[in-house]
């Protein structure tokens, strides 16, 4: 960390934090310049964490040096990590689609979506059963009964499953309904949930938060992580931005920037990541070109008359053009779709 | 609503969802034009959510005209919203200060804090006992024992005291501890929490999430309105942007134009709207300026020792120089410092 | 256009505005609703443009339904434009890479870059001879000398050559010099440059500015267009975001957006959209795969020792490595590189 | 500036960047760490820009210590720089309210709107001749038609004249007819029209550009003020953020900011920082009491017929009431409304 005093801060000033970085035995540095004292914490600094440093009434700001996570960077663990998704694999080396409707509706819906989905070549099934939605008048999802109509379609068409959990509470019930938990944008900084989910071993999509930057992310994994649960899956699903012509946008430099820096694997969600029907297939094929694991997609046998996300949701034709035009770009980046 | 079709849309099209509008007793308006066919819809746009009209193929974009929050809206209600804190009154012509530290650390913390609050003027104490934090390895807080230290202070110095509520399950526990719940801006979507806040009758203070838009954030508030809980302040507290020099960019903008559209009082959060201590003093005073009910600010008897945010909390003597010189403001506003 | 009057709006107010559209010869439609009138004016909204409706006291807001762009749109021209650029043609089944490096520096270095970027396939040459700084300390560029370089280099390796243009009065001077010009993000609303360039007949390459929406993009280059210079094609070069991880936020939504709206050729840099070397391989690749037209990418025989960007330019190895690395992509796109 | 190697950096490495250090006068620093070598570079970090220190494949990062504006840094200048306009004076103790109409359109148009910014107490008058509009489409301003009904207006009202300068070969023209230039958002890095302006001595208000950063924007001042011309305003007009119900974000922490690091005067632009007419006044009051040294607003004698940003424009029974409201909190902040 270095530590950037204020022009009138003195020499007496600097010794005092000296002090407190030697207090936490970390190496203290210290760089007398001609406009300003710099100071210097060589070691793990996430011990000057609850130092406070930057409150010092001389400090005028704190630069990190190294990044905040550590279990789940390249840095502790070098080769990929691989999550198992039922019988598959997820990182490493494979092309992971899930895909499914935003909401389970029914059991006629999911079916009919399952085939779909199955029938194209995915190896997963998505569907929410607590939906978290913006107004309180829209509908809020099927609750544990949608969790049973899952978990039917899921053994019914051979292909695992996941959905949303939004509540800490919910972890256990969860647990025997789903092969996977998927952590909501909107939660992805709600700790409590981060650290509920961390004591399972439930493989978990943790999606990006939609003003979240990848250090915020990477620092919610290594919540979940740092609970004894290693079986996290990012997913990039677009941030907010003045943009408005798509719904989010797709931070795919994200996606090349994580697997640098971490080992977990990576899938993209170009459905929310855009909110256009017509731009899912671009972008899945541009989330394979840039390292992705996987893509995440909503497929409704009707859109027309899905309960929410219609306008970007895939039906069989798109869903089955999407799948034939993916396949070479995964071959191009010597992956295998499984 | 206005539903902008595709140019290459038919009036079969249209006439298809003119049908659905007509369904949930909504006026259809058809307007064909030179380029394309507009379609609208008249009436409560609320029981249009779930039918899901721009996931139609042939819809191009939907353009709601009515916001959709209704409960928290002018229109529903003209006259400005009070809300009681201990023996005070939040909104209507008074404007109220509500100070203290990030984080509930010790008695001795909180006692010293509360004294200085209470000297200048400041009519409520905050202290956080549950903190959402960025990273795993951070001061996460004092959870229970923190609001039984945060109790304390409030009794023995007749300042009533409002702390972050994180989960669903805790309405309860802390109702007998608090007088007022702060949803985090990081819960402001949690909506199984707003929705449980909402059950309660416990006035609330709701922070804007980081990205969130002033409908989503009034969205919010509908959530806690709608279960019968009308006790509710909005605190703007900074959006996430791309400028860095701050923490957050305060946007007063929000609180001149939510005052014009809603009934609800509005707070500021300067000390996390700048995150630099320097700022804290300018930004509470445009914060009346702009028409504001109140600020809630950082104070700690001793910000160096501070577990968290301790760079942006004012000390004895900012906090005293802060109360002087916001009172001409408030005056300036034609309002009462209470 | 959808126009919403406030609440207290008269039918008085109403007949007022309609009058108004009447005047420009647009159909008024007039729909009164249970809570607010709403008005609606169809036909070509470019007239609306000087009436400004949104200033009228009873307006409460205006919604456009058509965009704003005419002549570089997919309704005005379906199929793709392609522009010519030396021999070769961007747009329209082929994929074009463009490399160089970021300033003209010297002969020696122009000539050992262009080498490398001939050497492994790139089909045209970049330089900037003028470079706009953000700080009045850095290197400005070798201006007129560095054209003389750049057409020199061109000749030698039969490379065409873009560089960028910054203000209006330069565009007979370098017309002589180069093969194309380059609009820079900083100057994407410099409208004085936008028409000087749109008088003359030189394919113009159009950056996207930082903060740029994608109508302004489109918006800007209908300036041009509009002027009769047609041989226009669009650049996302990132956006600006919260996100600092990298340097920019590449927008790659945008691409496969614009191709769906406009005929015109997309191309991307990624090296200003990531500002990491490591980035630019996995996005050039993405760039193919959501549909671009090209890619003009950073390349300098030493990037070490280069006066700007050497963060984010390419030596011989990564370049090569990127060409050969682009090409099955290109291939699953159904393109050809040339 | 504190150089971090990349964790496979060796010694090797790092001596020879702290060779390139030396070789510019600055003071190396070897600092050693159990996973990082990090170096430093003290001293005048100016003198860094050109050797592209980022660019070596051994650096992770570069974070510059100081800030590389100086001459318009409080560093450089302790007290208040004061900007004459006209025979007032801004800066420093004063609050100046300039206003007019966004574009000159007629004689008409113009003295009866100067005769409202006369009489409620506003000592500058406004008035766009060069308009940049987004759309081609759009109104694009009298040019110096409009220079010189300007001029008569600023004569016959003793008001002195600001107006927008969108070119470098326009400042000798302009210079004979306006009291002061403006540098709009849009072309704040426009660098060869900010060298321009800084050759002349008119007084600039430099418009911040609507994604600059405030470094950025001061860099844009040193610019002007490196070329010889010191009488620099920097104007704050709101930033684009993804927030869509105000045109533009008032970003008032900038004000605040800006008057920590800078001795330069800044005003506030609360018409296009808000976009709506009822949120002038309220930001006007935020604007003086965060410490700015001014407003510039938009008054139309008739914003209905306005040709451009009528919605935001304020007629005269605004005007009058936003003067009579500003008084008291121009008092309360010690200032005298000159």
């Amino acid at each position: 960390m270095i530590i950037v005093l204020k022009p009138e801060a003195t020499e007496t000033d600097a010794k005092e934090i000296l002090n407190q970085i030697e207090s936490v035995n970390l190496k203290p540095l210290y760089m007398p310049g001609t406009e300003r004292i710099v100071l210097g914490a060589l070691g793990d600094e996430r011990v000057l964490h609850n130092l406070n440093i930057a409150a010092h009434p001389m400090v005028e700001n704190v630069k990190p040096i190294l990044s905040t996570y550590k279990q789940v960077s390249r840095e502790m663990q070098s080769h990929d990590t691989q999550v198992n998704f039922g019988r598959n694999t997820i990182g490493g080396g494979t092309f992971t689609v899930i895909a499914g409707p935003c909401a389970v509706e029914s059991k006629e819906q999911m079916f009919k979506s399952a085939e779909i989905v199955k029938k194209y070549g995915a190896v997963g099934i998505r569907g929410g059963a607590f939906k978290p939605r913006t107004s309180p008048y829209s509908f809020q999802g099927l609750e544990e009964e949608g969790l049973k109509i899952l978990k039917e379609t899921s053994a019914e068409y051979g292909l695992p499953c996941v959905t949303e959990i939004i509540d800490a509470g919910h972890v256990e019930m969860m647990e025997s309904y789903v092969d996977a938990f998927q952590i909501g944008a909107r939660n992805m900084q709600n700790f409590k949930l981060l650290k509920a989910v961390g004591q399972s071993q439930k493989p978990t999509i943790l999606k990006r938060g939609m003003s979240a930057t990848i250090e915020e992310l990477l620092l919610a994994a290594e919540y979940i992580y740092n609970e004894g649960n290693k079986n996290v899956i990012i997913c990039e699903r677009g941030i907010r931005t003045y943009e408005k012509a798509t719904r989010n946008t797709l931070d795919l430099n994200a996606v090349a920037y994580i697997k640098t820096k971490s080992h977990l694997p990576v899938i993209v969600d170009p459905s929310h990541g855009t909110g256009i029907r017509e731009l899912v297939a671009p972008m899945a094929k541009a989330a394979v070109a840039c390292g992705a694991d996987g893509v995440i997609v909503e497929v409704h046998y009707n859109p027309q008359i899905a309960l929410s996300d219609g306008q970007q949701s895939l039906d069989e034709n798109h869903f089955a053009k999407l799948m034939s035009e993916l396949n070479p770009f995964v071959q191009a980046a010597g992956k295998v779709l499984v």
